[in-house]
This record gives structure tokens, sequence and C-alpha cells, in this order.
């Protein structure tokens, strides 16, 4: 589709390597914005181009912060004993948002995946293992993998284990099992194996 | 849900102010952003600025354009003495794609709609009668009415009728009838009806 300005265009361009966006929805937020007021859009703009230079991360996790202790790590409630290992901040807000757990996180920030080029050393690792080496800011007693179910999860889970053991470190993972909601009929055969190996007492 | 930090927020609140984007979209749209090289990010903060701050339409048909008269009506290669009204740009760029279409435009920037509160006066009718009526830039023989089937496209074009035709100019509307590959029987009756009361020679 030809569009009538260069400006139009490189507008849509832009919006369109959002992901799921294609030139056709570009095209639609971008005349959506030739209609709104000057100044919402300035706004747009500018939370978008703050998104890309003042944005910082936790010090201690690595998750996204307006500070360089992020809420979590700094907040007293929380249980500074055990720390849960995740791929990105997405899953520490998925977790959040469950009101279920009270520790801290430790966010990874990818998984190892040779495929990829992604190895140990292009993760947040060692700064996990310095947190439980030398318990600071405070001392770990258990730390919690929650990776995704993947082979590079899996990988990844196994380095950290090897890792984390000789630390003297408790190392759990979340539970895999049927889903709440799920029939048993439909689950695949490994999760359905896992979550009666895995039994827990009836409470 | 709760975000991590302010600026993520702000992002997540304007992102969702695009159509058809909730929250969720927003959030994953955000976090995409974070993780693209500043200065794409940066790039498509500049062009979605510039769609506020610069850009321009055309003096003579209103359309978008990078100069004060855009590239169709500025073409020598165009028929100038027809004018396709329309509602929107989208409506140019739905035409120009067809390739059927060799003369100009005149994009009116809505149709009338008393509930909405858009009288003839919001729109650019003044400037449309002004063409036909001076013959400036070019004289009009032909004025196309290529509006919405609704309401008030139909109100508009009854409005419009009335306002060219003491000027002497030739007003036609585009052909109504079954879409190619629509089956009749499944076609509303209005269109089936208009469809056999405008039949044409076969060719």
């Amino acid at each position: 589709m030809q569009l009538p300005s260069t400006i139009l265009s490189q507008a849509v361009d832009a919006l369109s390597t959002l992901p799921g966006v294609g030139k056709r929805s570009a095209l639609r937020f971008a005349l959506h914005l030739l209609k709104q007021p000057t100044s919402e859009v300035l706004q747009l703009s500018e939370s978008i181009s703050k998104l890309a230079t003042d944005i910082r991360y936790c010090q201690i996790c690595h998750c996204i912060s307006d500070s360089d202790i992020c809420p979590i790590c700094a907040s007293p409630k929380r249980v500074k004993s055990i720390v849960c290992v995740v791929e990105n901040v997405q899953d520490v807000m998925a977790i959040e948002n469950t009101q279920q757990y009270q520790g801290l996180y430790h966010v990874l920030g990818g998984v190892i995946s040779p495929i990829d080029g992604i190895s140990p050393r292009d993760l947040n690792i060692e700064s996990l293992l310095q947190r439980v080496q030398q318990g600071q800011p405070s001392p770990v007693e258990e730390v919690i993998l929650a990776l995704p179910t993947t082979m590079e999860g899996d990988t990844t889970n196994y380095y950290l284990n090897r890792q984390l053991q000789p630390l003297g470190v408790k190392v759990t993972t979340i539970a895999r099992g049927i889903a709440i909601g799920d029939n048993l009929e439909y689950a695949d055969e490994i999760t359905l194996g896992r979550s009666i190996v895995h039994r827990v007492p009836f409470e």
C-alpha cells in the first residue's frame, strides 16, 4: 500500500515493529493518532522514549525498577531468605499477581540456549551465586527455580542446581501437575505422570 | 496488574490508548520495546511525535501530504476535471489501491452527523464548493460522491448534491450493488433491489 506521506509511512514502519502488529494495524494506529490532540500523541512519544533512556533495573534482583533497589527487595515485609529465580520481568508480575509468594526474586534475563547463542555468562547467574555465597544483602536459605518447562528451562535448572548445591542452599522447583480446571483425560502423559509421582498429602 | 515501575506503567497507559490495544497488549508492547536497541525505540518515539507536529495536509484536497500540494493534486497525469469526494484519508488510499481512478480527490474529514455534533461547517465542504465554483486550480466537470452507505453518509450526499447542482456540475455516486464473489441469496434486499434498478449493459 502506497502512503501519501513519508512521515506517515515512517510511523507505520516503526509501529509495525511492535509484536503482533502488521502494516494494516500500524496504519490504523497512525491514522488514529493523527486525529488525537497533539499533547496526547506527544505524551505517547515521550513515554516510549523514556522506556529506552530512563528505565532502571534493581541492583539486587535485576527486575525493572524506578530506583536502585526495587520495592520488593526494599520491603521489610518480604521473607528475605527465599529467592525465586525467574526468566524475566513478566514472570515476576505473574507470581506477584497470585499474592501467594512473600519471598524475593532473581531475574535471569533469559534461559541458557546454545541455539540462540545464550550462554550462562549472558544471564544474571553470577550475581545469583554471589547473593547465595556472600549472604548479601541478606542470607539465602532456599532458592526456588521457577523457569519455563522447556528444554532451555530444564537445561538452566540443571546448570543452576549444579552451581547452587555446593553452596549448601536448599534448591526447589515450582510444582508441575494438572492445572486447576483441567480434565485428566486431556492432560499430556508427562504432566499426568509427574503429578502422580509428586503427589501431596490431602488437606 | 501492578507494575514494578512508573515509567513502564506510564508507557502501558499511553500505549493502551491505541485502538484495539488493551492493557495486556500494551504491556507486551512495552516489554518488547525494553528489549530493543535504544536507537530503535527512539526512532519509534520520534516518528510518533512527528505525526503530531510535522504532518501537513494538501491545501487543495485536504489529504495528508508532505508538501503544500499533495502528489495526486500536483501530478500532470491525473484527470483534473473529476473530483472524488471521500470521508477520510483511508478512503483515498483504498481507491488509489484499485488503480481504477485517475481523477482528483476531496477529503471532507468526516460526514454530517447531528448526533455527534458534526455540522457541514466542521467539514471541508466550503473549499469543495469553491473548487467547483471558481474552477481553481482547475475547472471541475464532475463530482463523484464516494461516501459511506450510512445514514450520515446519505445525509451528506443529499446536502452536497443540493449545494452542487446549482453550480452546473455533474454529480455522480459510486455504484452500489452485489459485491464480487457474493451470492445473491445472501445479499440484503436493499442492495439487491438497487443492483436491479441500476443494472448496466452487459459487456
